[in-house]
């Protein structure tokens, strides 16, 4: 897939110009400079030659087969040639020009013509709008941009160009190889779906890395990065965390779901390594390049310094790992080999006056141990360190283990040479130690990821006739949301239970209805018009009596008439109340990129105030509900706090669940809060109390 | 202050060796390299001259006055010299020597009488176990490091030798200048906050950096940097902070406070800027030592690529800082100046073509905006930037200009020469740009503690009589806690609101109580001996009638004899009931180092699940007690929520001061908890329903 972009045997350059500085010019000869092996044809009617390669007016002109087409021609000219490509049998194309989507919406109705063009004929096309392809080991450098890093096993998709020239520079920098570089510009046809999935396929990929500013297509790239992640690490910087932008949202999870939630939990699902600054991400590209993951979370650490023993520790402390515990043997063996004043406890300190020998023997006996997944050797340059030779020891024995061993020599100056003895040997080094925690980190989280079996997500028996009723009377009702008694109805039919209730619609069916149930009872009013009901005045709870009732029944009726006057207002529901339980909520917006976006978190001020809540894509299985549960904080109250009997979690995952499913097969649905739902001690299942869903009439 | 260990007059080395790798020798050579322009005396019986310098057998024969004497000679043989120093009048003495507290107890004991004999002799040390000094200003190198770094404005304490190496090495790379890099091991008698004074007072210092695994005086430590940070920012790395230690605490607020809740409280308390990592370490020192701090919290950020700026955009808006809203004049100019397809605001994108000139424009327009108070300019090195000549523009522009500007140019094969330029200017560059928002963040936060207004602590009239008697009857009965009666007395001597609340000792007592409180009531076993009252099943609430107090007396009794067969029991507390408030825990664990430290946070879940706590150091000033709520996110409970009527805050900060006069008066109180502590509407106060004290019998 997308071969002929990475290892084309010919390419022809259209628009190519005699002109220095000119984009036409400059990518033929980053083309020629790169020493690309097969035949370059340049194209341009007004030239029989550039940089000495003999010039064709058209592609059809070349007369040979074309593998690849870069055009660097004006925007207007180029779905002409995207027809020229097909006529002679090319059927990749990069599009470096500019002028489309991003001048406006004259480009974008371009933009959609060439996406139209490209489709039709069958060919795939990499921009418009970017820099272009570089793909160091076949010798091509099929972009704009001058710099052609060295060989190795990283691929870097990149949206935008600039982020892409900066990370070049630095990985050149920093020697990082580089297998394919892909600059994609504003994807009319290849995004980056497209990209994981033919680097996923690439042997000469190792580590796929992108930078991206949205997703084009949410669930494509889930179903494509979920299974490329099983085999190779995919690490993402996407920006735009924060910028959630002020929507209008009428449920509670609407308004919790910021611009990023979808974002952060399609990455977790389908395990993608998400870099949180640039920093990390090149702290995770340097890792999975030159290591393999560990198997366990166990690190080691050993350390000429205490100090830095101590801060690696902390951020070992803070992330998934841990701090292995050396085996008594380790520890005897250490104790028979090291000064009396070393520790050989982990963090293992062979103390500032260890020469290379001792790093040797501390490092040996932390692989050898079975209770070691991880290395972490810190070096601080100290009088006797011996940091040339500590490094060739490191290398080595990083050499013939296939447990990760990464770096951190302290140092600027006086450690040059010992790194680039460690970079000789891939091994990793990171200046200061936390980083390489955090690296280490993210190798842990990717193995735990190839390691999770498939799960299945279940198939609920659902009254599918019923929720259409209730959907279809609303919409032909012209409402955007279910009052109470359809969303009631609707709940139902998912097979919730949910507390008991009537619909009074005066004082006195109130009073009947309250014995009926039983008393104590809550009272809420009942209109469409309404939805927060208790910024409304519209709820009282813990009524005891008919005294109560009644008096409730005129309040609640008065509040609501001064909430909004011309509220149609059905009555006032008389609900059963239920004693003890915890109360949560759940549930569900639906996002433009991901779809039905389910969120979880404890009622009332958890959600509220904490903002404590968790949020995954559906569909679900009950691995990852059981995640999104443990994920939220305060849930640990639904486990068996201070003497409190567990809730029942089974009931909890399994409606959860059953929101998925809901949201899934009716996508008019589009927001919905089940809020409260009280659960129950273990066992006992669970009641909903209320619930609100709101509804695109369009779908 | 000090001043003789930064710019002595002549300098002593006892323990001068001819060997070299020998610390005397190279102590001496360091010295002699560096071109110190004062007299040198090397000491040692045993040779007559070394490093071509005549040598002295002891310190009396030298004969002229010694300022500062650096020591190298084995540990036992320390006290002796620290006599001579008296003898010959110097006052000023680093011990470089090992074998002193770090090697067990020996060494300890040896320690303690260097440190009583430098006291008594009036003599300040340095060390032991140390590296000594460096002062790149006046050409000193008192030290056994061999790295020179460049003369600067910042200065650099570190406890830790290694860490102290490997951050001059980085910063000799990273052309950071140094001022005074101090050594300071064991610290016998000089200690982090002698120095923190010291370099306060030392006008070559603008920047005062630390690395500390503990601090050893608190209360002195907090009392001297909150003066120097006024002046100069202090930015301190301390290690060790998730290492919590097992500690048995028996109460909440001992659990919650880990080993670092203290430093962390101290540090906001005295304006310690502290860096989390070693990388931000290096930022921040970069950052204060070129420019000044943002007077306000306004950035502007000048881009030629948009991702990056979204990227820092991200990072300002999860900062103290903000994206200025640039004024009207602004964005007509740069509309005006700039390319029709540049965004004119902030993020500032000058587009991916933007030369020097264009960069000027922006910067300049940014800086004379009277809406920003900070600059941040991104460049990545695209196919037109003129990287050296936009280095040349900033640095230029960051001259003219009191409000900071920072850089970051992203790259490092193509950017090197701008950086170097960059470097000349002293405007720091930062490779990611989130990490020059972290550091510009850091100046301005530092800048808001400088302007902030020292704040009164108030005097409160307690009961001192009563308290006395409770502590007092308490420490004769041997106890180690505080039964609910007496900690019930203490607190009402320190004027707080108690529930109404009466001791029965049978079912009829405790139902004549009930009746005489009103229902509904709360009961308590009381018993010095059950602390966890509700554990034990010796806690019943809301009882509404006397059956159910008479009944709850029998099973409250009965469960508490099977918690604890052999408790002693005084009977059941019968309890007024507080209807409404929101429950909230206040309380205190004396911290070794710094003293009372007090805790606040709301009651149950958000303590004790979600850890929703704050904490600082007593003494309190009303603000610092406002920051401790405020910083608590389930805190905006109380300040009206959904509808409810804010809670008495002003009653709450009250309550929390009395509480940090109370420890701070009675040290043998060890441990406090209010809890809950019910806080009511605004204007209508609080309620102590609940408090335990724990003592220490030895104070």
């Amino acid at each position: 897939m997308l071969e002929h972009f990475f290892r084309p045997t010919s390419v022809a350059v259209v628009g190519a110009s005699r002109s220095p500085g000119k984009v036409g010019h400059d990518t033929l000869k980053n083309l020629i400079d790169a020493g690309f092996d097969g035949p370059i044809y340049p194209v341009n009617p007004k030239a029989d030659e550039v940089l000495g390669l003999a010039c064709y007016p058209d592609l059809s002109s070349v007369g040979k087969p074309v593998d690849l087409c870069i055009v660097v021609l004006p925007a207007k000219l180029v779905l002409g040639i995207i027809d020229q490509c097909a006529d002679v049998g090319c059927q990749s194309v990069i599009v470096i020009s500019a002028g489309f989507q991003e001048v406006g919406e004259e480009g974008a109705r371009l933009q959609s013509e060439l996406t139209e063009r490209c489709r039709k004929l069958g060919i795939r096309c990499i921009g418009p709008n970017c820099l272009g392809v570089i793909s160091p080991a076949t010798k091509l450098n099929a972009s704009f941009s001058a710099t052609m890093p060295p060989a190795g096993n990283v691929s870097f998709f990149s949206q935008s160009g600039a982020v892409g020239t900066a990370v070049l520079d630095v990985f050149a920098g920093e020697h990082v190889g580089i297998s394919r570089f892909i600059s994609y510009g504003n994807r009319a046809d290849v995004d980056e779906t497209d990209l994981i999935q033919a680097l996923g396929e690439d042997p000469d990929t190792d580590v796929i890395l992108g930078y991206v500013e949205s997703i084009s297509d949410g669930a494509r790239f889930m179903d494509v990065a979920s299974k490329v992640t099983k085999k190779k690490p995919v690490v993402i910087l996407k920006s735009g965390r924060t910028a959630a932008g002020a929507r209008a949202a009428s449920s509670h999870t609407g308004s919790l779901a910021g611009a990023d939630a979808a974002y952060e939990a399609a990455f977790k699902q389908c395990g993608v390594v998400r870099a949180r600054s640039v920093t990390t991400f090149f702290d995770f590209a340097l890792a999975f390049s030159r290591q393999g993951a560990p198997k366990g979370n166990s690190v080691a650490i050993v350390t000429n310094a205490g100090g830095p023993g101590i801060l690696s520790t902390d951020a070992v402390e803070t992330s998934s790992l841990k701090m292995a515990t050396l085996t008594e043997a380790t520890q005897a063996s250490l104790a028979s080999a090291l000064p009396s004043s070393a520790n050989v406890h982990n963090p293992v300190d062979v103390i500032g006056d260890a020469k290379a020998d001792r790093y040797k023997t501390a490092i040996e006996a932390a692989i050898a141990d079975e209770n070691v997944d991880a290395v972490l050797v810190i070096l601080t340059p100290q009088t006797s360190t011996e940091v040339d030779a500590t490094a060739e020891v490191i290398g080595e024995l990083a050499s013939g283990t296939r447990k990760p061993v990464l770096a951190s020599f302290m140092g600027q100056l006086s450690t040059q040479k010992g790194l680039d003895i460690l970079d000789g040997k891939s091994v990793p080094n990171y200046i200061h130690p936390e980083r390489a925690v955090t690296a280490l980190d993210a190798m842990y989280r990717f193995y735990k990821w190839t390691q999770s079996p498939p799960e299945a997500v279940p198939d609920f028996e659902f009254d599918q006739a019923a929720i259409k009723a209730v959907l279809a009377e609303s919409a032909s009702a012209g409402s955007r949301a279910l009052g109470e008694r359809h969303a009631r109805r609707l709940l139902e039919a998912c097979g919730f239970p949910l507390a008991r209730s009537v619909l009074a619609e005066d004082e006195d069916a109130a009073a009947r209805a309250a014995a009926e149930i039983g008393y104590p009872v809550v009272m809420k009013i009942s209109s469409d018009d309404i939805l927060h009901k208790s910024d409304a005045g519209g709820v009282k709870v813990g009524l005891r009596d008919e005294r109560q009732v009644r008096a409730s029944f005129a309040e609640i009726i008065s509040n609501a008439r001064s909430y909004r006057r011309d509220a149609a207002i059905d009555g006032v529901l008389v609900q059963q109340m239920a004693l003890g339980g915890t109360e949560v909520i759940v549930g569900m917006k639906r996002d433009a990129q991901f779809g039905p976006l389910i969120m979880f978190g404890l009622g009332g001020i958890y959600v509220e105030v904490l903002k404590d809540v968790s949020f995954r894509v559906a569909p679900l299985s009950a691995g990852v509900v059981r995640e999104m549960i443990d994920e939220v904080q305060s849930s640990r109250i639904l486990k068996g706090f201070r003497g409190q009997p567990p809730g029942d979690l089974n009931a909890l995952v399994d409606a959860i669940q059953r929101v998925s499913q809901l949201s899934v097969q009716w996508p008019q649905i589009t927001e919905c809060d089940i809020n409260p739902l009280k659960v129950f001690a273990s066992g006992q299942g669970l009641m909903a109390l209320d619930v609100r869903f709101a509804l695109d009439l369009q779908t």
